[in-house]
């Protein structure tokens, strides 16, 4: 089996936004409300932020339930990890996702800042400061064979699709317009050159775009 | 997490049937040639029979490769293990998949002749003269908390239905009819009454239904 870097659940506007600028600790997607993109995900029985029972098993299902499976490693941006820019001044801050983060696996935190690994229940972080290359050998070999997950935002995704390091992407458009923001492109078309693409419409009003290597 | 009894990647032709009548050892499918209904898993990097690289990655690749995930075990009927009836004359019979079958897990086959367990690599087989709610505890406990997978055929998911054991299916329609042969139901419309329904058509020409309990 080959060792894929995949990209799962990431959603971004009709106007491929995929959160706003202006970032902070009350506000991670900036001036963009999360729920209005990601109400899909939420709705679904395995969405891994999930606390209640209950949840839809349908199509969409299948892909907040692929979120884990065969997955060895995440690769995130700083800006999804924290709010905070420059120097770390706040050790204490441990991400957005409390003492159980969804991740279960190594995550290597791209930054120009590092600092300790960082380790909450069975997720450790690694924070690296290197090109996307690199940081993707590390996490290859942290996921001991399985595949690794390109978390995101939007500049990270970007990094690695310039770098040709991507082997699958799973992008949701949901149907609102954000008209500004952090885009990933103008069009999914940007991408049909390298990728192959199935555009899969959901009863839930998103659309799941599946592109693969050529 | 609740522990699921899911059907999966179970493909039918446009009227409804799985499997040809005069099953035998040269035509596990009988009458019917299963490359007409299976072509469309064939395709997928994911196929569990899969030898060779390649193979798409798009929507049809999410199922086949949706197969082992948090599955701890299967139950199947006589029929799919074998094209034997009555009492067992040849215990050198194996099942249809050679040494390595696809399954890693226990697998429970439903038939009115017991005979020891059979293990083959990862996999091993039990045979249960019991109702389906019966195999169902033993299958539930041998998952350890996982899903257990109801692979079929037709008779064995009927009988499931008709107990209410199932949690999910999904039942893939191909593009062919027919005409005769085992029948999985007349219409998807069959199962409206009891379950939520997502109908996705693949670009590959079958269309994915995904069934829920309501």
């Amino acid at each position: 089996m080959p060792q894929l870097v995949r990209v799962q659940n990431f959603t971004v506007s009709r106007d491929g936004i995929a959160a706003g600028e202006d970032q902070s600790l009350e506000r991670p997607f900036g001036h963009v409300d999360p729920e209005r993109l990601f109400s899909w995900a939420g709705a679904t029985a395995s969405w891994p932020m999930r606390t209640d029972p209950g949840g839809s098993r349908g199509l969409d299902d299948y892909f907040t339930r692929d979120f884990a499976c065969n997955i060895g490693a995440e690769i995130m941006g700083r800006n999804k990890f924290s709010p905070y820019r420059g120097p770390w001044e706040d050790h204490e801050w441990n991400g957005w996702w409390g003492d159980e983060p969804p991740f279960h696996t190594p995550v290597f935190v791209m930054t120009h800042h590092e600092r300790a690994p960082l380790t909450l229940s069975d997720t450790t972080f690694h924070f690296v400061d290197a090109d996307p290359a690199t940081v993707l050998a590390q996490a290859r070999d942290a996921a001991q064979g399985k595949d690794v997950r390109l978390g995101g935002g939007v500049s990270t995704i970007r990094q690695f699709l310039e770098a040709d390091l991507v082997d699958t992407l799973h992008v949701v458009v949901s149907p609102v317009e954000l008209g500004s923001g952090l885009r990933l492109w103008d069009s999914p078309d940007d991408l049909l050159d390298r990728y192959h693409l199935d555009v899969v419409p959901s009863s839930s009003g998103v659309t799941h775009h599946l592109f693969w290597r050529k």
